[in-house]
C-alpha cells in the first residue's frame, strides 16, 4: 500500500491574502511549515495588478498568478494532473467566502476556509450541502483547536477524569478596536463593516472561536443562550462586545465573553471547564501549559511535549518540551491534519476519519451568530440554539 | 485636641465565633492585629457551656464570658464606662445577625457585622434605619476591599486613568461545595440551609462580595441584571452556582460569576475593569499585585507598598514591598479603619467621613440577593436593580 | 496532665523596636497574632524618653516601660511569678544582640532573637554555651522557615520523593540599597555600618536567611564554599551583593546569590532543590504555592491548606486554601511553635523536641559570615565551611 | 538599485539533519518559514542510503541528494549559477562542523553553522580566519537572540534605561539528561560523548548559549570566571552540570548556571540584568514577555508586537500581540536576518552591517569552553577569560 502513496508536496492555491492582509500570510506560513504543502498559485486580490505584485513577492511564476478566483479555478482545472493545485485556501473577508468555496468544490478542488464560514447561515447550509455532495475535503480554520494542549484538554474530558461537566467559562477579550479607526487599518475596516462581515462583528470574528473551543473541549452542545451585545465605539455599525449565558445539552451551564474593546488586552482567549472532580484551564497566550485543578489532590500542570500527554496531543508537538510553539504552529497543525487526510485520499486510502474543524462546525458557527443576535434583540431570557 | 484623644485599646465584645467556627477566629486576629483593639468579652455560642469553654481558651475572665448575646449586651451596658466594651462584633450565621445587631445599637454599642448583612432585605432596611437613628458606627466586613491593591484599583478609576469604564468582569469561583456534605462540616451546613442562610446560598455567601467589589472599584451602580442560578449538588436546597449579566448606571456592562462547585478552585475572586484607555486586573489569591494593561503603552504592575501607589493604598500596607500580606491583613485593615473612626468619635473629634463598607452597602447586598433570585426565576431578560 | 497546663497568655518583654523601627512592630504583631502571647513590658530604646513614648503608643502601663534592657531584666526578675515576663524578644541591631540575650539567659528568661544572631562568631559561641548551660528556650527568627510551604518542601525531600539531592539554587535579590542613602533611612543606616552590623552587610542581613533556608529544606550541610562579595554603591563600607558557590555534604552542589542592589527587586527570596526524580521551587513573594516538577509526570502545585499537604504544613495554616497568608503569618508561626514549647516547659511537660531555628542555627549563620568573608578575600577557590 | 535585486528564493543545501535528528528539522522549518529560502539539496547523513531516504521524504529531486558533504559541495559548485545552492547549513554533531564549514567556504559558499561552533578552539580560530579571508557570510545559530524580546532587552540596556549594569544572572536548567541513557536516544548519545562533543558537555551544549545571551543583551564581555563543573550521572564522561561566577569588563559581576540534570526542568533558559535604576528579566519558556522592574516606578511588561517596542524588536514579530510566537520563529528570525544580508550581498548592495551571531561569537564560545574547563580543574579562584 505504502508504495502507492502520493509522494510529493501537496499543491495549494490561494484566494485573497495579498499585500497588507494579515491572515493570508499566516495561512502561507502554516500550510508550508511542515514541508507537506507548497503554494503553487493564487488570486491574491480582486485587483489583478495587486495580485500579480503579491505573486511576484512570493516568487510564484507569473502564469500561476491570477486576476480573480474564477480565473484561477478555471485555468487550474485545465492544467495536467501533475501540475494543477490540489486544493484552494480561501482567506478573504467573510463576504467573499461563499463564492470561491462553491466554485472550487464544483470544480473538484478541496477547500480550506477561514472562519466565520460564510456571510450568513443560508450560505453556510448551501456550502455544507455541496461538501456533502462532492465528498471533497473541507477544513475550517478554527486555529485554536490546533494547539496540542487543547487536544489534551479534550482528552481529559473524554476520559472522564473531571467527572460530569458542570460549568464552562470561555472568554475572548481583545482591545484592538477600542477606538474609532481611520480607514488605514484594513483589518479593522472590513471587520466593522456589515456589508463585508455579516450581521455580527465581534461575535463573528472571535465569539465563534470561543463557542467552537468550548464545544470542542467539552464534547457538549449549546442548547440555549441569552446574549447581550454592545457597540461601545460610537458610529460603529456592528457589535464590538458581548456577554452570553449558555446552557448545554448535559445540563451544564456556562458564560461566553467576547470583546474587542477590552482595552489593553491582546488576544486573551481563555477557557475553564469544571466537572465534579476538578477543572481545567487553558490560556491561548501561554498555550503550552494546561492547568488542571483537582478537588482532592494537588494541581497538575501538563506541558506541551511533556510527561503524561495523550498520544494525540504529543503528535501535534514539533519541539521538545520547553521550546515554545505558538499560534503559527497551531495553525500549521490544522494544515498538517488536513494534509494527512488529503494525502490519504489522493492515495486512495480508506477514509479513517479526520479530526479538524469541518463544514458542520461552520454551519454551527453561523447558527450561533443568528441565535446570538436574535437573543440580544429579544426580551426573552433564553433563546433556543437552532441551526 | 490631640491631648484629649482616647488613649487606650478599644474594647470589643464578640457574638458567635465559638470553637469550630471559622470566621470568628479570623475576626479576632484581624481586630487585634494592629494593637488598637482588644477582645474583652463574648457570647461565643448560644450554648452557655460552649461559650464558657471558648472564653477560657481565649484567656478571658470568666465574668466577661456570657451565655447569650442578650446577656452580654445587658450586662456590659451596666459596667462602668472605663470597663465596658465599646463595640460588638457579630460573627454568627446570617439568621442571627439582625437580633444582636439591633439590640447592640439600641443599647448604644457600635457594631461590626459579617456579610451578607441580614437574613432578608426587610431586616436590612430596619437595621439601616436604626444605624441612621442612633448615629453609631457600623462596619460590614466586606473583607476584600480591605486589600491595598483594591484601593489602588479604585484610585486609578477615580483618577480617570482608564477613561470611561465600559466593562466589568467579576468572578468568584470556589470548589469546596462540589460534593454533598455530611453534617460534620459546620461551615457547609449552615450555608446550604435556607433557614439559616436566607434565600440565596452561593450568591449570598460570595456573590455579594463580588458585586460589592465591582461597585467599589468602579464607582458605578448596577441598574439591571439577568441572572441564572443553579444547584448542581443533588438534594441541596439553595443555589451553589450562578451566572449574572450586569448593566451599570454609566452604560457599562458586565458579568458576575459565582460558584461553589467549581471543583479545584480555592477562593479565586478576581476582577477586571476596562475603560477606554486600558484595563485593570486583580486576583485575590495574589493580592499584592495589581496589573494594568494599557492600549498605548507597556503593561504596568503595581505592587503592595511598591512604587507609585496612592497614599491611601500605601497606608494600608504594614510591611515593605515583597513581604506579602494576605487575607488576615486585609481583614485587619477594615478593623483598622473602623478603629480610627471609633477612636475619633470617642475622642469627640469631628466626623471626617470614613471609608469602610457601611450599612448602606449591606442593604444593597441584600437587595442584590432579592433581585438575583427574582431574575433567575423570571423569563424576562432584564430585572431592574431595585432596593 | 492537661489540667496542670499553664492556662494564661505567655508574657513577652521586648528589647528594641521603638518608633521608627521596622522589625519590632513585625515581632509584636507576629507574637500576638495567635492570642497565645501578650506584650507586657519593654525597653524599646536606649533613649529612655523614646522608650517611654513607644510604650505609651503601645498602651503599656508606665511602670513596665523601661529605660534600658538592663533595667528591664533586673526589675522584671523581681516581679512576682504571676506577673513578670516569661521571655524576652530582642529586636535591636546586630551589635546589641549579645548583651541583652546573655543577661536575659543569666536571669532565667527565655529568649527570642533576631538574625544574624550576634555581632561575630565568638559571641555566637558564647551564647550557645549559655543556652546549653541554662536549658532555657531560644528562638532565632529565621522567618522564612515559618512558611507552611517551606515545611512541605522539607517533607518532600525527607520522604525521598525527589530522590538524592543534586542541586540547590537559592537566591535573595533585593533592590532597596541600590542608591547611596541619606541618614534618614534608619533601616539602611545600621545595616551598612560595620560597627553595628558586623563584618558582613548584605550577606549578614539576607545571605544568612538564604543559607538557612537551603539547609533547612534539603537537610544537607554546606561543606565548602567559594564566595565573591561586592560593594556597588560608592562609599559603602560593607558588601551589598555577593555570589557564592556551595558544596554540600552529600555531594550536591549549589549556588547562593544575595543582593541588595538588584534594583527593582523587592524581597525576592527563592529556592530550587533538584533531586534525581524532580525538583521543587518556592518563592517567598508567592509563598502559598510550592511547585514540584517531575522527570516522568506532570508538574504538581501544592497550595497552602490545599490537598496533599503534610500534617506539619497544614498545622501552620490558619485560613482555608485560597485565603492568602503571608510574611506576618510565617513570622507568627515561629512564635506559635515557640509558645507551644514554652507552654509545655512551663507546664512541666516532657521535652518532646521543638522545630524552630535554634542557637545552633545562629552559630552556623555566624560561621557562614566568617567563611564567606574569608573566601571572598582569598585566591583559593574553595574555603572549607568551618564553625 | 531595487530593480537589480535578486528576485528569487535563496537556495540552501544542508549537511546533516537526516531522519531521527532533531535540529535538522528545526533548521529546515526555520529557514523556509518566511518564504525567502528553499532547501534545494542536502547530504543528510554520512550513510548514503540514509541520506537518499531523507531526501525523498523531503521531496527533493534524487540528483540533489548526496552521499557526503564533500560530494555535495563539489557537485553543487559545478552547477550553473541559476541552480546551485547559495549557502550551506551545517547541522551535524560538533565534531563534524569544521570539515564541511571549511570546505564550503573554500568553495565559495556562505555558511550557517550550529553551535558550539567547532570541536575545539583551534578549529574555531582557523574557521574565523577563513571567513575573514573569503568575506563570505557566516551565521552561528545562537537561537535565543532571535527572540524579539531579547532584542528589546538589549535595546533597553543600550539606551541606558537601566543605568550602569551591575549584575547579570543567567541560568539554563534542563533535566533531560538526569538519568543514564541507553543508546536509543541519539540526541543524548553524541552530546555525552567526548569524541563527538569536545571537551565540554552541558557547558558546550547550553552553557555557550547562556554566555552568549548574557553578553548579547548587556553589551559586556566576560573578563574572568570561576567555574565548577560536575558529572552527576554515573559513567558519564562529560560534565552534565556546572556553576560559574563571572566578572565583566565594566565591573559588573554575574552568575551562570547550566544543568542538564535539573530533573523536571525543560528548557528553562532565563536571564536577569540589573543596572542602577532597574532590572530586566526574560524567560525563554515564556518568550513573548519582557519584565522590567524599576527602582522608582511600577514594573513594566513589554510584550511581543505590543506597545512601546523598539523598531528592531517589532520587526522580528510576525503576528499581532497575543498570538504567541516561539522557538521556531526565533530560529527563523536568524535565518531571516541572514537571508536579508545574503540577498543584499548577491544583489551587489553595499554591506550595511548585519546583526546575527557571527564567527567571532563562535570563537568566543569555544574560548569560554576552554576557560571554563580550565577553571573547573584549577584551585585558583579566578581564571582570566582568554581567547
Amino acid at each position: 500500500m505504502v508504495n502507492n502513496r502520493v509522494n510529493r508536496k501537496l499543491r495549494m492555491g490561494m484566494v485573497g491574502g495579498g499585500q497588507g492582509a494579515f491572515i493570508g500570510e499566516v495561512h502561507r506560513i502554516a500550510a508550508q511549515l511542515d514541508n507537506q504543502i507548497e503554494l503553487v498559485c493564487g488570486a491574491f486580490s480582486s485587483d489583478a495588478a495587486k495580485s500579480k505584485e503579491s505573486g511576484r513577492s512570493l516568487f510564484l511564476p507569473e502564469n500561476r498568478v491570477y486576476g480573480s478566483f474564477q480565473e484561477m479555478i478555471e485555468r487550474e482545472r485545465e492544467l495536467p494532473e501533475g501540475e494543477r493545485m490540489d486544493f484552494v485556501s480561501i482567506v478573504t473577508p467573510n463576504h467573499v467566502h461563499f463564492g470561491p468555496a462553491m466554485l472550487a468544490l464544483e470544480s473538484g478542488f478541496h477547500v480550506v476556509l477561514d472562519k466565520p464560514m460564510t456571510f450568513d447561515l443560508a450560505e453556510a447550509k448551501q456550502l455544507k450541502q455541496k461538501v456533502d455532495e462532492t465528498g471533497l475535503l473541507f477544513l475550517l480554520t478554527h486555529t485554536y483547536v490546533g494547539y496540542p494542549m487543547v487536544r489534551q484538554a479534550r482528552q481529559l474530558v473524554r476520559d472522564g477524569a473531571l467527572g460530569k461537566i458542570r460549568k464552562i467559562y470561555v472568554e475572548y477579550p481583545q482591545g484592538w478596536l477600542s477606538r474609532e479607526q481611520d480607514n488605514s487599518n484594513k483589518q479593522a475596516s472590513w471587520r466593522t463593516d456589515p456589508s463585508k462581515s455579516g450581521k455580527a462583528g465581534c461575535m463573528g470574528d472571535i465569539g465563534t472561536h470561543a463557542l467552537h473551543l468550548a464545544e470542542f473541549i467539552s464534547g457538549l452542545q449549546t442548547t440555549q443562550l441569552c446574549a447581550s451585545l454592545y457597540t461601545y465605539v460610537e458610529g460603529r455599525k456592528l457589535d464590538d462586545d458581548g456577554n452570553v449565558l449558555l446552557q448545554f445539552d448535559n445540563g451544564a451551564s456556562g458564560v461566553l465573553i467576547a470583546s474587542q474593546v477590552a482595552a489593553g488586552e491582546e488576544n486573551a482567549l481563555k477557557i475553564r471547564v469544571y466537572g465534579e472532580n476538578g477543572g481545567l484551564e487553558w490560556h491561548q497566550q501561554e498555550p503550552n501549559t494546561l492547568q488542571v485543578r483537582w478537588l482532592d489532590k494537588p494541581t497538575q500542570i501538563y506541558r506541551a511535549n511533556g510527561a503524561g500527554l495523550s498520544a494525540e496531543a504529543a503528535s501535534l508537538c514539533r519541539t521538545p518540551a520547553g521550546h515554545p510553539e505558538g499560534y503559527l504552529e497551531a495553525f500549521a497543525n490544522l494544515y498538517k491534519l488536513f494534509a494527512n487526510a488529503l494525502r490519504a485520499k489522493l492515495s486512495g486510502e480508506e477514509d479513517t476519519g479526520y479530526d479538524f474543524p469541518s463544514v458542520d462546525d461552520g454551519v454551527r458557527g453561523m447558527a450561533f451568530l443568528d441565535n446570538v443576535v436574535n437573543s440580544s434583540e429579544s426580551n426573552e431570557k433564553w433563546t433556543p440554539f437552532t441551526v
